[in-house]
């Protein structure tokens, strides 16, 4: 068995360095720097294609679908009729082919890094990011997310963070400074949701998280979902809205969901059971 | 980083080699072979102890609780009163520990490898099978499990498969004639529940166990849940009832519930989530 035909992942940002976790390669497909991060560009056996950030796994041909089917509809979804659409990061164009399945107005992708996009465009076809750029609604900003959000006051009905984890470039995004300028620039009854890590090696970001949205939004849930792709853990993502209820009417759901076809993971059933967190989990977040 | 301190469960049976996970060593505490098995512990940075059988982890100190109340609880909380308990595999003590927090009759432990209990007894005392095997509704059987369902008829109120991943001696557990016994070891309205492998890298597994289990019992339900346990990935649980219908009445459930102290991981709204399965599952199980 040779060292140089499996893929480890670096360890998470701010994590003991404690689990390992790898992939079988079929090849490497591309290497390059951005001035942002390492974009890496693998075939492996046991998830096809994938995306690989600064040695984070970012996502997989086999099952990207799991993580922007539930970070796009859990947070549309939760909005009654969501119009202007933000996703910050997610230059890979996964939530983005997800929030365009939905009769939106606009929705603007403000990602710093151009590199993600040509990459994205070039080797990883399945996230349709092509079609994506294409389509009238979409406006690409090529921008740091956290000025994003001070340029606009009451403006979106739902703002996604599809980031990386806090390091580098990204760690901004996490600050209650950030949070703030997306509460200001939601518009009422607006839906703001993040990506925050696992339950298993994330425990200290994810309470962060909640913390500082909790101060913000006042009410807040996290949904967690198992997905091959992250470090073969449990992975959260919290959602917290502007004067709005976050609680689901099931009936009314499935009217609105029917309307997207040929869904692969998200399901209103999911998106309930999602957050309902085991006694464990209610610990760590409560804490 | 030294290749030794790391330890890297062996690739599942009847699985391709295509993922590897790897825990960060303290040290190795015990490693011997049984008639059965090759039996080690380790203790390792992220999961505290772990007990491996035959390379591949059955459980950690950290997280053991995740895998052991699922099982026992979703099972015996499926009956309306279960008296009579049947437990096989499960030398650990674990799933025997959750069990005798019911007010059941009595369990039995059917396990072949008596030295699985030595090892537990001395090595891994957070199972409390010490005092398990104190408890005088405990009764231990040394001896394979498919030959004790073979010796009892309309005895069981509820049967819990623990064991390994179906190879070697674990290899009957998951064979249709196994089932068969099963269904007749049961009373009426007797429950049946056995680990099935995730679903992830166990797909085969799954569909095969779950088809079996419908053909013989005709309903059935999985439960699928994440624990750091078990390689990185959503493990499932398939529960079978014979002549009793598994709905589950919440309200029914919560007093149930409540009159067993400190929970850690199952609570009832857990329960009930964990039977819904992403459209992704729902596929693999249907196919």
């Amino acid at each position: 068995m040779k060292r140089e035909n499996w893929f480890f992942e670096s360890p998470l940002p701010q994590t003991k360095f404690e689990v390992k976790v790898g992939f079988k390669l079929k090849r490497k497909i591309f290497s390059s720097k951005s001035p942002y991060q390492k974009i890496e560009i693998f075939d492996t056996f046991p998830l096809g294609r994938i995306l690989v950030l600064d040695g984070i796994l970012q996502l997989s041909q086999k099952y990207e679908f799991i993580y922007h089917e539930m970070i796009a509809h859990l947070a549309l979804f939760s909005h009654p009729c969501p119009q202007n659409v933000l996703i910050i990061g997610g230059g890979d164009g996964g939530a983005l082919r997800e929030v365009l399945r939905h009769p939106i107005k606009e929705v603007f992708l403000a990602e710093i890094d151009k590199k993600v996009l040509e990459v994205s465009k070039k080797f990883l076809p399945f996230l349709k990011l092509k079609n994506s750029l294409r389509d009238k609604r979409t406006k690409v900003l090529f921008e740091n997310g956290v000025q994003t959000v001070k340029n606009f006051k009451n403006f979106f009905d739902v703002i996604i963070v599809d980031s990386p984890d806090p390091a580098g470039a990204a760690l901004p995004l996490f600050q209650k400074k950030f949070y703030q300028n997306c509460y200001l620039a939601l518009r009422e009854r607006g839906v703001f949701i993040t990506q925050s890590g696992n339950f298993f090696q994330q425990i200290s970001e994810i309470r962060m998280i909640s913390k500082r949205l909790k101060e913000i939004f006042g009410e807040i849930e996290i949904s967690h979902f198992f997905t091959p792709d992250y470090q073969g853990a449990d992975f959260s993502l919290t959602i917290a809205g502007k004067e709005i209820n976050l609680e689901i009417d099931l009936e009314e759901l499935k009217k609105r969901t029917k309307k997207i076809k040929n869904l692969k993971y998200y399901s209103p059933q999911v998106h309930l059971a999602s957050f309902v967190l085991p006694l464990l989990y209610q610990k760590i977040v409560s804490r």
